[in-house]
């Protein structure tokens, strides 16, 4: 056997939360891969709202999902997730740090990183899944690092399920998932 | 979908590892809930070696696999494991903390638990699993745990990876997992 890798887990956790239909986010759309992902996975019945703030990375995202009219780009700050989405999802994916090819020194920040994820959470339907790779080998990376951790730490245990999956031997900072759960509330 | 519970993803990853005709050690018996699981994985062909220093762990884990002949019951510290066990296995678990339903004033102590993984280590064969399920909301458990985080963190990333899995937002110290994969050596 081999122990799953973080990307490979994270798309796993993805097949398992979002079905047919669903209405999901890519936080920080990037390249476009997790967008590709999603669109798969929600089909044309569902919906894809995929965020960046860069020109750059809206382009790559739109060459490659053309294919798909389920997509829609948001060239805007994910802070703003709420401005777009309205009504529940099945699950959001933030890969924070910086555009992989691109400028190194435009990266997610932990305040409007965390803006964006209470935002998700406050979206997600019961059983939802909120999953952020955090990567925190460049600049200012592990200043978010530790933020998002110290938020998700603190979210409530009636409320949500915070699993924390990676690998802690590996030089060069490795990324590693948060997976936040949405909990189904009790009837009383 | 729902996020697997820390036991649940401990025994998927026995079941991944693990094959019919296996050697494989149970480090911590207690009540035999692991090594009754783990005789199933092996079969008959296979073997399991439990350790256990406590009488009553030994006793209550009989009990449980007395259906089964290729379980070999050893009353001894788990530091002494390769006493017993000398050729290759396929995975080893450990439970820490105490014999649940027993004496809690008895526990696995950093100093043993290190020498009983670092053996297991010695005998894994290419790809095979040490599985460490660490409970700390004991008294000594944060120091047990602390010296195993990082007795594995410094676990050469050319010979083993090491995966974290664990809910960080609960009280109470929930168990968490330490995974432990032999690498492949890379044939020069």
């Amino acid at each position: 056997m081999s122990l799953q890798r973080v990307l490979p887990f994270t798309k796993s956790l993805l097949e398992q939360a979002v079905a047919n239909g669903d209405r999901v986010i890519d936080a920080t759309a990037g390249n476009g891969h997790d967008t590709f992902f999603l669109a798969q996975l929600t089909g044309p019945t569902g919906k894809v709202f995929a965020f960046d703030i860069q020109q750059e990375a809206i382009q790559a995202t739109k060459s490659r999902v053309e294919a798909f009219h389920h997509v829609q780009l948001i060239h805007d700050s994910h802070a703003k997730i709420s401005d777009y989405v309205v009504s529940p999802i099945s699950a959001a994916v933030f890969n924070l740090g910086y555009l992989p090819k691109g400028d190194h020194s435009i990266i997610t920040k932990s305040q409007s990183t965390i803006t964006a994820m209470e935002q998700c959470l406050e979206l997600l339907q019961p059983n939802g899944l909120l999953l952020v790779v955090i990567y925190s080998g460049h600049e200012g990376g592990s200043e978010e690092r530790d933020a998002v951790m110290e938020y998700v730490r603190t979210l409530p245990q009636t409320d949500f399920d915070v699993l924390q999956y990676g690998f802690i031997n590996q030089r060069h900072s490795p990324p590693f998932l948060v997976a936040v759960e949405k909990k189904r509330k009790k009837v009383l």
